[in-house]
């Protein structure tokens, strides 16, 4: 190898969104140096989205003494490949929908420094282990509750990839074998279709319809309900909101006693907008886990909530597959 | 390190059963040298137990040229802690049962060969890898079907201990949510609970009593029959014997589904007892596995059949953890 021995202190993250791509130039300790965006959509061309990128960053990477800081950097993006760089087959991307795009190497040949990418639970992980609550420890698993249900998985210090770079796909668990709410990767009774931010207001709308309980919910125009609206209606003591929380934390827990049975992990860490409910989502997550684990390993794993500032959170978690390289 | 650059050709494996204790000494390529073996039961105490495993032992080292040419002992034992090398609360030892035992420094004092120690179905993991059918693989899960279901996980070419040495328990994923059948782990609906050859031969019997459909299995005692006769009976054409195994596989692809989310392994290996029904479960796994698993890895997995012989094949895998210490 024939790398200079001067200490280069930064890497780039770049949090590659539906909507924005945002960028973030971040130190060893996770403090974010400067910070860029653009929109993610609106290109034709892969190479028109690395133009644009490139051209904003290059005005924080000025900001930061140059390129000769910069160690290397790391991409969070849907359907990443790690293996070789890409972007396969992105449902949601303009330019990235109907083919494989080696996003890595295009960033490489323009920056002239190392460029990883993987998918956002993925980087999340990676984030945990580096910047998060998961120093120090070797086997954990990071699960995103957002818009769909993702998952990062650490075995021996490692982000678990698999034999063909996709693995740790933790939403597509089945946990309803029989009469499964449909998911959007066309199967039925997916971990993602109950416990994702859209299975919690599907849910709600399923506990309205099925009773008459009486709830701050029902003032709302049902296809409208969010997953924050539960959440609000649940802080203010809304029985109903309540119970969507407890039913979708009991299988959670159900699906986490399941992962332990696969890896054992010391924490399971989650991560995205479903934690922000707080205690009235990991309440239930822990007591359902503890009552439903094989006995080995009842009280052994630590549930924790993500130790990323929440707004910079998939920019860290990008910026520490730079490190990784 | 001190160690001695001449090269020791052979290792222990120990495979301690229920009822016997197996001892083979093996070559580099799987070959055994040497064999012998003693009863498990009738010690009260694990010092004396493993003085008898010694005596036993020096004959059959002497054959291949004395302790000299050892590298090292691996062993397979129920309830194996590879971290620390014992063998804890194992309800079937008699000298075992009530605590925690450190059978591997035990037999590290009295050989003076270092010795490591892993439950079995690591232990058929381990083996397969270094002389089976994973033999240059770095993903894959071996699903060991005998009276329980056990599993080894091997990820980036590590085997899967978790933080606590305990990882792998894949015969205890739920796989029936409600009303599922009893499991000996004391929770219910587990695979084992179906997937085992007790499961199997249970499967058997509710299918017999749940129609009144023809069968050879009619002729036999209920509770009497085993995974043995439902074997012979489906290889003979027995319709509701064919069914069981389709129901067995199926469940056990549905399994795999699962397991494929979590790690994306290249190949499921099976081993064991039921394996021996070919096809017959082999057909229904792989159908079913297809049918089910998450879009991306559909058509990736391979099913193979254990490439260790039969009969040696828990001694092999046990003498394989000898070579990675």
């Amino acid at each position: 190898m024939d790398e200079k021995t001067t200490i280069k202190p930064y890497v780039i993250g770049l949090d590659l969104g539906g909507t924005n791509s945002v960028f973030g130039i971040v130190d060893s300790r996770g403090d974010i140096k400067a910070t860029t965006a653009i929109k993610t959509q609106g290109f034709d061309k892969v190479e028109d989205y690395v133009n644009a990128c490139v051209e904003a960053l290059e005005v924080i990477i000025e900001q930061v003494g140059g390129i000769d800081n910069i160690k290397a950097m790391g991409i969070g993006a849907p359907n990443g490949n790690y293996y070789n760089g890409t972007i396969e087959f992105a449902p949601n991307l303009s330019w990235g929908h109907n083919g494989v795009v080696p996003l890595a190497q295009l960033f490489q040949d323009r920056l002239g420094v190392p460029v990883a990418l993987t998918n956002d639970a993925n980087a999340a992980a990676i984030g945990e282990m580096i910047y998060g609550v998961a120093r120090g420890m070797k086997n954990f698993i990071v699960i995103t509750l957002g818009t769909g249900v993702g998952s990062g998985i650490v075995i021996n210090g490692q982000l678990v990839y698999g034999c063909d770079g996709f693995a740790g796909e933790l939403g597509h668990v089945i946990m309803e074998r029989e009469n499964g709410r449909s998911c959007g990767c066309g199967r039925k009774g997916c971990l993602e279709a109950y416990c994702s931010a859209t299975g919690v207001a599907r849910s709600a709308r399923e506990f309205l319809l099925k009773s008459d309980q009486p709830s701050l919910l029902r003032e709302m125009n049902p296809d409208d309900i969010t997953s924050l609206d539960v959440s609000i209606a649940a802080g203010k003591g809304d029985e109903l909101a309540k119970e969507v929380f407890e039913f979708t934390g009991e299988m959670l827990g159900a699906a986490c006693a399941d992962f332990a049975a696969f890896s054992s992990p010391e924490a399971f860490i989650f991560f995205g907008g479903l934690v922000k409910a707080g205690d009235l989502i990991m309440d239930p997550i822990k007591r359902s886990y503890e009552e439903k684990v094989l006995p080995i390993f009842k009280g052994k794993a630590k549930f924790l909530i993500s130790g990323l500032d929440g707004a910079s959170a998939a920019v860290l978690g990008a910026s520490a597959i730079g490190w990784e390289i």
